[in-house]
Formats: C-alpha cells, sequence, structure tokens
C-alpha cells in the first residue's frame, strides 16, 4: 500500500507554496500589477553571457552523440578538473576532481551525503534555526531526526555554546548554510573557526565524527564587498554541498555537487559511500550539458548588481519604517520580524494588501517572514507603499 | 561514522564498468582500432534534428531567466500536457499532466515509486530476471527486499506460472522492463494480460496491491515494425518508469517521468507519495531546457534504422557461427550464450582479443553475456572476424 510516510511528506504543508499560491489567487483579484511577490527564491537575472554562448557553441559545433551522453558516475571528468581549480586558486586548497561528485543541484548532494553518514534511524542531524525549510524532508528521507538548534535574533549568528551544550551523542552531522537561506546573514570566520573547535572536541567526546554538512549554494550571491569564509578550511570532516542554482541562474537546469575534501578522516570510505548512496537513491547526474559548458565557465557567476540595489531599498525604507530586518550581505532574502506574534497571520493580512513573502515559522524560526530580494526592481520600489500601509495597519 | 550499507554500496563490482574499464585498458595494449567496445548501453546516433533546433532556438530567444528558472515541483507544466496528448493519441489513454511527474531520468523515478509504496523492510520487489543491474542499488536504497524469478532461456519470455508461484504476500511491486535490457525480447499483449490477471488475483489473495512498475527507456527503440503492448492498459495498478535518455538520444541529460494512471486505485495517494518521496530522496526535476524542448517535440524519436542494421549483422553472423543468441526486436542489446559455464571468464578470454561485452551474471541471468547493438557500423562489421576466433578458441 501507499507509503503514509511518504504521503505525510508529500502532502505536507509549504509556506513558500501556500503563500506563493495566494499569490496567484490575489493577482486573479488585484490585477497582477497590484502584486508584490517577494515569495520565491528563483534568480531574477539573467545567466552569464559567456555560458550561454558557451551553450549555443556546444550545441551548434561539437559530436551531438558524445556532448549529450552519459558522463561518467561522478561526473564529467573536465567539468569536475575545472571546478576544482577554481576552487584551488579562490581558497588555496588543493583538490582534484576526486574530491568532487556531481549532482542534479544541491539537494541531492545534501541526500546522499545524510545517507553516507547514517547507520541507524535515531541519529541526529543538527540545523541551525532559521534554516532552509526543505533540509525537513530531506532528513525525513534519510530516515533520520531533526536536533534544532535557535540562533539568537536579531542577527542570527552563530551561537557556539548554544551549539555546543545542544548537541547530543546521537548527533552525527550539522548542516550549516552561510550565507543563509533565510536570513541573508554570512557567519565569521572567527565563528567558524570556534565551531570547528566545538565538532572536534563533541566528536571526541562521543567517540564518533560529527560532519559539517556546508550548503554553499549562495556562496556567490553576495551584497557587499565581502568574503565568505571558505567552511572546510577550519574544520576537516566538512563536505560542502554546492549548487550553480543561483550563481549562474539556472535553477530549473540542476547542476550542483558534493565536495569531499580529502582532509575528511574517512576519506577513503566517505566518498564511495557517497557514491552508494547517490546510486541507490536515484539521485542521477547533473545534465550532460551544463556540465560540459562549466569546463571554461566554472569561474563566473551572474550579475549580483539587482539583489544589492533591492537590499538597499528595501533594508533602508523599512529599517526607516520601524520594521526590525536582518541586514543581509549574501543571498538574495531579508528576515523581517513579524508585527503580530502569529507570522503566518502577518502574511495573511500582508497578502490581502497585494504583498507577498513567507513566514519563518517553516524555516525554524516563528515570528518573523523571509522576503525575497530576487525581483524586478520596480516591483521593490512599488512594493515600499504596501509596506508603509502594512506597517500603519498595526498601529 | 560512514555508513558500511552505502559503502558497500559504492564499491559494489559493477560488470559493466570492469569490462569497459578492461576495454580502456585493452586499447592501450593493443591499439584503440583493434577494440570492439560493445559493452556500454549508450545512444549512438545524434538526438532528433528538430529538437536539437528547439533546444538552439530557446538558448538563443527566450527570455533567459524564465527558460532556467524552477518549474513546478512536478515538472514544466506545458511539457507535461505535451507529453500526455502525445501518449493518449497513440495509446488510446486519457492522461493530463497531472498523472505525470518529471525527474532527471528513469532511475530517479524508480527511487521514487519504490519508497512510495514501501512499508517495512521486509517487503519484496519482484524482479525478472534477465534484468536491468541497477535496479539491485535502487531496491537496498529503498531499503527493500528483492525477490528474483528466472525467465526461461533462450527466449526470456514471460513464464507466467513461475512469476505466480514465487509471489510471495511480503511483494508489494513487480519490476518489468520491455523491450527488456538486456534480452532485446519484448512481452507480447496476452502474455502481460494474464501477467494482469495474476496481479489482481495475487493482490486479493494477499490483501494488499501489488503494484506493476514499468520501466520503458526503451519503448520507442524498436529494430523491427513491431507495436509495444502498452503496460498501463492491462493492469490498474501500473505506475510506468520512462526516461528519454535513449529515445531522444540524451542519457546524459537526464529527463524522464514517472507516470501514475488515474485508474490506480490507490491514485490520491500514490500520486503524492510519489512526489513526497522525490522531495525526500533529493530527486530534483529534470533540466528545464530539454523539458521545454519537449513542448514541441514530445512526439519525436531519434532514428533506430544503426540499431537495426547491427541487429541484423550480429545476429545472423553470430547464429550462423553456432551462437545461441536472442533475437531482439526491441533496446540495443543481444543476449548471447557463453561458450563455457562462467560468463566472466568468457568475458574476459573475450577482452583478451579486444572483444568487450558484459556478464549477464550481474543482469540476474548467468552463462550469458550481453552484448552491446549501439555501436559504430563498422565496429560490428569489423567485430565479426573476432567472434569466429573466439568460437574457434573454444571448439
Amino acid at each position: 500500500m501507499v507509503s503514509e510516510y511518504m504521503y505525510k511528506i508529500g502532502t505536507a504543508p509549504s509556506p513558500i507554496r501556500e503563500f506563493f499560491e495566494l499569490g496567484r489567487a490575489k493577482a486573479a483579484e488585484l490585477g497582477p500589477e497590484n502584486i508584490f511577490n517577494l515569495s520565491l527564491g528563483a534568480p531574477a537575472v539573467p545567466m552569464p553571457e559567456e555560458y550561454r554562448q558557451e551553450i549555443i557553441r556546444l550545441m551548434m559545433e561539437e559530436d551531438q552523440v558524445k556532448l549529450h551522453t552519459y558522463t561518467t558516475t561522478a561526473g564529467d571528468e573536465a567539468a569536475r578538473t575545472a571546478i576544482a581549480e577554481d576552487l584551488n586558486k579562490r581558497y588555496g586548497t588543493n583538490y582534484t576532481r576526486a574530491n568532487l561528485y556531481m549532482t542534479a543541484g544541491a539537494a541531492p548532494a545534501i541526500c546522499a551525503v545524510l545517507n553516507a553518514i547514517r547507520n541507524s534511524e535515531d541519529e541526529e542531524i543538527a540545523l541551525l534555526a532559521p534554516y532552509f525549510a526543505a533540509y525537513n524532508a530531506m532528513i525525513k528521507g534519510a530516515r533520520m531526526k531533526k536536533l534544532e538548534i535557535k540562533l539568537p535574533e536579531p542577527d542570527f549568528r552563530l551561537d557556539l555554546d548554544a551549539i555546543e551544550k545542544a548537541l547530543t551523542p546521537k548527533t552525527v552531522g550539522l548542516i550549516i548554510n552561510s550565507p543563509n537561506n533565510p536570513s541573508g546573514i554570512i557567519y565569521p570566520a572567527e565563528d567558524l573557526q570556534k565551531l570547528g573547535e566545538i565538532l572536534t572536541r563533541k566528536s571526541e567526546e562521543f567517540g564518533h565524527i560529527i560532519y559539517l554538512i556546508s550548503d554553499e549554494p549562495y556562496r556567490e550571491i553576495l551584497l557587499d564587498d565581502v568574503e565568505v569564509p571558505f567552511t572546510a578550511n577550519f574544520y576537516k570532516n566538512t563536505i560542502i554541498c554546492y549548487s550553480y542554482s543561483k550563481s549562474l541562474s539556472i535553477a530549473g537546469e540542476r547542476v550542483g555537487y558534493a565536495l569531499i575534501p580529502s582532509e575528511n578522516e574517512d576519506f577513503a570510505k566517505l566518498y564511495p559511500a557517497v557514491a552508494g548512496a547517490a546510486g541507490a537513491l536515484g539521485v542521477s547526474n547533473a545534465p550532460s550539458l551544463f556540465q560540459k559548458a562549466l569546463v571554461k565557465c566554472a569561474h563566473l557567476h551572474s550579475d549580483n548588481e539587482l539583489y544589492k540595489r533591492n537590499r538597499d531599498l528595501l533594508y533602508k525604507e523599512l529599517t526607516g519604517m520601524g520594521y526590525v530586518c536582518t541586514r543581509p550581505q549574501g543571498t538574495f532574502y531579508m528576515m523581517v520580524k513579524a508585527l503580530e506574534a502569529d507570522d503566518k497571520e502577518f502574511c495573511r493580512r500582508a497578502a490581502e494588501m497585494g504583498l507577498i513573502f513567507v513566514p519563518c515559522s517553516g524555516f525554524g524560526w516563528p515570528g518573523y517572514v523571509r522576503v525575497a530580494l530576487c525581483v524586478p526592481e520596480d516591483v521593490a520600489v512599488r512594493s515600499i507603499p504596501v509596506f508603509k500601509k502594512l506597517w500603519d495597519s498595526y498601529q
């Protein structure tokens, strides 16, 4: 019979989808020009022109049989080499293609990694709230437990004491996501350094490795002149899950990877276990065309100017009105404190006015909402008076 | 710590890979022109020109932000509608996009389906040997058991009595694959009819549905003027897993779907459970570009002429020498009886002569080998004297 477990996952209310659909309904009622849909985390700028030209060139000039055939199971060899070299240049690392396993986006990489480090259904994966809502289904898919650790408002930095206290002997992995969806916060190097020390200490205390699973789809979406510290440089048992969805504006094309540094204590077993889990889950390779176009383009990323301008505008205007907001340095999201305790009610009232964003209760931090900055600039500009109207309605 | 379970899957010997690698090594020794690599099941003809032109057009003319963004979770709506309409025209069915869930090839569809019908780790999935070797890892990935049912040589048709006797109260699904990899056999309509009756009877007897999971990546790879009976028309609780890998020669691009007919008794729960499992496994959508190009091209498929010519040649020449072979009507594979009991030893002796094919012991039918027909015609032609030399070496 049908699995109740998977049925529940498939029918679990998605806060993002609920408010996205509400936005659609409101558009029919109020007219699409009166809807300010800040609910979806999809790129709003095109892929880099050089990447587009390379895809077209491959489609026009290359042998079409070879271009579209199976890559090796771990992904196209030349693409993996290009990615490793680009990382080495930027982060002083020493990776080769043997550290990379290509996947169809970051989600399959995370799922393969969870299964690769899982030994029983009692084991826990620690999440730092606020966190990306989809981790819930991934942890359930691996038939593991979630351990939620709340980071303190209003800036949602790493609370190292809270993390150290929360970890239990059943914790086998901790997912971090910096720049963070939904807060936009980048965890600073000194905090990552201390986090690495905590994980080392706790791994020793518990007698097993606690893996740091670093989900980095926003690593290149930077809104200030800042560096994102490279997580794997702070803790040896780190696995990086990456996606080009945002950095190359190809969210629908599904290209990403698991990066398993050789520094991992268990590297010789870990990499084949990730490969085995990927095969066993049916997590297939990334599409060949988009992989092969990376050979020349692994260093590129889309232009973040639009996201930056929207961040500048919305942060200034909303804080000016009195809203409590994070000031995102990366991603294209901002967290805003709801004007009532129930963030879903707050989202519903905003939606009545045409302003669509999503409650953070799905991201482990009720009482806040996530406002997406990846919209055309005029949408951001024209949303300002509606944010004011929403504010006034609560006074 | 690293999961031994996934590590074992990731390091399990792959018969295909082993002999493919041996072929590479031999190429270095004997010269690539003296290697006849009939080990890999990858398309040897290009995608249809109309599909290529449509992909280029989308890349040159369409809004690049919309083209490459997330599709809906179930896949691009227009593409699903086009696929449903094409199926309806060909098979007299009545599908809509609501019956389709796009996946990155057939493997993720199968994995999502297995998880969607799984309720405990005692449950079995029945496989009809010879079967596609990768099902083993997929069943392990769903943490289920395999029930192997051997079909009789030399033509590997459905042995209905054997199937009826083999099913147990723990059997919750049966995978069929017609045209079959590795035999090339197409199961006839009357056998599918009887199989449907058996599954209906046994489902009633056991008090739970036995799903028919029909893996159909070779549905369009036909080598004679034959029809492939449409499995879902013979048994209501059928789920079809499809891939465009072979039919459009895009094995590396990862486009396929799960088709869940509304006739399924549990449709209202089954579809969301498949969707839930897909999300929980990280089985992402098919790439947007290749989906959107299907809107105009869902009816196309690559030219099978090369495979047909290679089948004609190799079947005639090999049977003429005395080999026992299946006569494939579909796929681009042929099963050949090994000339000694140990099919792996037979493959090794052939490889010494430059002739590379894979043992069927990995496909559940030891004593045979799988010869791939998806090679340039001159490779097939020039392999004939080597097959003769191999034959003679056993006399």
